[in-house]
């Protein structure tokens, strides 16, 4: 069935990336994936979580949050219930992992990369993007303290996309919110420059799927992850291109 | 002394409001003054706080929050942290009572304006431009369900902005964060149309203020108010301001 | 390599599920695999999530929790910390989606049948061997309020093992927490009794993945759950066995 | 229009301030203003909070409560309720802010002031009382670690005062419960013995203000302000109010 | 051992109550037990806990807080903090089950009595002298809404009292902190009018005790109760006592 | 009138100890009084309470939880809920208590026991099932770090039993739950080996109690305690047994 914005089953949503969105975060960008818009934030602090002080290795952790006013039904803020919802923390540690995956954590001694992905508006897809954003605001912090000849921590690419089978049957890359909200399998895949899995997540929502559909659903999240990469490097240009992966 | 960015003592940072910054709610605006930079939303919910369930009166609240990465060094996420902060609260009660203070509560039946000040770049003066965004998209959000020859809920204009004694002792309109971190004397003052006072915040923080100082700054913050005002009505144009008090 | 407790790569720790383990809720049961021991119960209550009020469709909710003294090193009290970590919650949505992939929360009413999955000793696999604990109980529980020549809630069967691929890159079934703490990958897998997946869950810890190994890895997820339901239709007895999927 | 108890526009409630009114703390006073009620004690502690650390500087902190039977319906205890409300918290920023305001944070050396103000009877006006009961169980407190010869912390005198316009239009001076509930126009006043301002809090409950009314209610909360003062005075005795701006 | 205020091993401390101590609720005293101070009230609601609505039966809820001033040394604020700590809880069940045990629930309809303990001094035995004074605020309330020829609710007196065995080894009725602190056993005793008792708490905190021991600590609380009981019926005076036990 | 299942009134249900329940904490037991069942699992964690840093001193605390299942209507889970209940705390502050009586805290430097019950199952008595389970837990846990010749810090066995009078006046030793809810007074009774006490919390839930009923009450618990500890003797074996008031 034909997609209600006339898109190509493998084809994503406009996408935008803005660099620099914010003037004090080591990296800051503002992505957009169709009508979903996320500020994603890189800021360096000085200090290691409990469990890696005084081992000379540093750490990348993600928060997440939607703006109340950024869902169609406005939603309520996490501050004021008091704590943040069990979603909430599985994307945190969706990003997190993501991120980790392509990064040193020993290059950069005891220091905390801290990524705040903000999704100012929601329509569908806002965790992957997180990461896609993320992504580019991690190397912009990242090249804020390089040194030349030293190891560069992020050691790939790597970019994130939802896929689906949406109600009609049909399996499809990007979903944005009305397609996701009825789909029936639910899928994130992220995937690094060199072509490997880093995350994979499926979910049968509204009926189980067979093995033939999850490698539908696989071989479109790798076309969409692919896409994402190479314009992550037209966004970040020549030079902090040429940093990703450099060993010394 | 010159202030760092060369303007005078009484002028007001470059300022823009852009309306329909986001799609979902009735209302949204980004307002930037200066670097400080808030979306304002308004969404229109079918309850009311208790006290007022039965009683056929609306309600206007606001909530406030500042993106970790708005600051200059990245702050603490309050859904995190668990608790929304002292300042917090005593910002999103200023922003709802200054909007209150123009809103007939009672042509809206029972519905509350769920006001969303959310910060995503913070150079100083964050809730007085909360309050002159916000008001902006209070009337577009009203617009949505005003039916012709009713009344208009909103019965006038209201901006804010902070005034303040610098730390050479000058009385400075608009503070930047630099300028308000070492002022000696900090006021925040927001004010109708029709000119008078809804909000009237004096502190001394480096030292007490005498009462000629008190009438300078009244004056600076009635000067500002006023040509945010102004804008205020270029922003929303004839149509939007001529519903501004509108008693059927 | 060989495994540490001998074990071939595609086979299951021993395991054993003990019915009626408790006395009072509707369906109970102690499940083993290996040195892995959960108590997983299923209460029925007559309510239903807000968002179902009204609807006369009933509800699957899980939630899980480890015993402090059910881990290597103490693990401190949810209760006393004052909220669920990120980890449970993420958990009690896996098993609460799994359920209800096989579950036709309409032929219940306005029902809440609550999974309580406590893990008293852990060792490696505690979210999978609830997931296929919880099945068991839930048969049970929807036994109780059966009524002949109508349609038996519970659709199909469900289970689920954990996958990984191992620190010296052996993909393996069934990981105890020694292998797990030091995977590469890891993955869970849950499966219908028909042969369809209904999670897949994989994550790069050490390293990302390529799709071969990502298939190799479902290979052997497809395997250990298709022991695990043989089992389960054991465990249940031909009796319970019969009415999974009875449609009247 | 006549007030209830027959008072004047700009007379004070009888008020009264009982010394050494608690056996532990350092400064304990009760203060009386008409039928508000309120224990102020100081208490000094060896530490400072996280920001003066090392840095040779203390602090005073102020902590507010009303018992649940101190207001006309008994309201929530806050304990129970699992944080303090936005009020509470504001009222906490003004009584710590009024007091730094005539202190010397440098001459106690690394040592916090604790203050709490706990409410007994509240009939308006609690947060201003306060203000008046705390300074004088400050000095109270201050006096047991003075050394003579030494800076005596303690640089003026302050005290605040409730003010607003009645529901009738006329100003007033220090409201009781009945009025303020009532009043159109709020504002609170805190000021020093040299006659200058520390706080000006002025909000437009019922509508807003003009620039004429803004001035009778600072000169109504000025002459409020100094009889306060100057009833400070006698209690403390000479032998205090002597130490209050002693340089050494 | 002598005590160290010179008491008798028997005796209490000076003990005075007063009474219609706050202006608001229907019931307020101030107890007095040497040092120690509690502020008493009894205030009525018109709701009754989940578990009670629809059956026309009340219930006695009692809360208890320390000022924080009210300790030697300063303890934090519970409202603070976030939580009632468990020894606050505690001694809110046993204050709530004493007055519970002589009240007639039936007959005060769907209303709750809620009792306010907020000690503002403390030097031992608060919990109990929580019992003895809310029993008097307890009639003060009842005694509003008493009316002739009816039932009253409060069937007999209760007073309570704190004994322990000294760290010399002698027992001693009503130990101040500085007794209770060193104590080997510490026990509280709550005790009717007719001579039965209520609660019965007794720890060895030092050491174990024997039946011995427990026998002369029951007749020392039981000498302190009729004490307190006796002076009850003094301070509320004839009119009030005869109402209790009244049964129409 | 008889036990509804046919017991003396002095007769103890059923009951069993097994050890070595679980595999990883230094001392773990289920121990069942009828159809109560509880896991009681002791921990030996190499750090101390803040009041004891310094001092060479050890701790003993306690944690106790209901699994949801374990009740006849499943209860909400405290981590859920996000704070402790009241009841819980009063518990678990007895079994510390309870154990600590017969402990000596120097004679292991500075640990914590963390003494954790887990109840699986409620049917009464669950609190003092705990105590009792949890001393033989305890014993196996010092057993695995007693070195031969030193102090052998459980001085004394402790075990503990709940009585009542029930709803038909007559007492009872070890209380069901329907007995138990029903019941008139409600006690529980914790006792040495060499037959002092530790603990005695009687209530008077349904009316107050005469002496002569708190001796038979007394009696009865005396009689259950002694049966207890000679089962604990029993259970723990001969070298255990030896250990217990070891002095070097």
């Amino acid at each position: 069935m034909e997609r209600k914005d006339r898109r190509r089953a493998d084809q994503l949503r406009p996408y935008r990336i803005h660099r620099h969105f914010q003037k004090y975060p080591a990296g800051s960008v503002l992505i957009e994936m169709g009508n979903t818009k996320v500020i994603c934030a890189a800021s360096i602090e000085d200090r290691v979580p409990f469990f890696l002080r005084g081992t000379g290795e540093g750490w990348i952790a993600a928060e997440y949050s939607l703006l109340p006013s950024a869902t169609g039904t406005r939603s309520q803020r996490e501050a004021v219930r008091g704590r943040q919802s069990g979603r909430t923390q599985e994307i945190e540690r969706l990003i997190g992992r993501s991120l980790r995956s392509v990064f040193d954590t020993k290059a950069i001694g005891e220091r905390t990369i801290m990524i705040d992905c903000d999704v100012i508006q929601a329509d569908g897809g806002t965790r992957t993007a997180s990461v896609t954003g993320a992504f580019v605001a991690l190397v912009e912090a990242c090249a804020t303290f390089y040194e030349k000849g030293g190891i560069f921590p992020v050691r790939d690419f790597v970019s994130a996309v939802s896929v689906g089978i949406r109600a009609c049957g049909d399996p499809a890359l990007d979903l944005c919110y009305e397609e996701d909200s009825q789909a029936i399998v639910d899928m994130n895949v992220a995937m690094t420059g060199a072509g490997n899995f880093v995350e994979v997540q499926g979910t049968g929502e509204g009926r189980p799927f067979s093995r033939a559909e999850l490698n539908q659903l696989l071989q479109l999240g790798e076309q969409g992850c692919r896409e994402l990469i190479s314009y992550q490097k037209d966004v970040l240009g020549g030079e902090l291109v040429w940093l990703v992966g450099r060993e010394g």
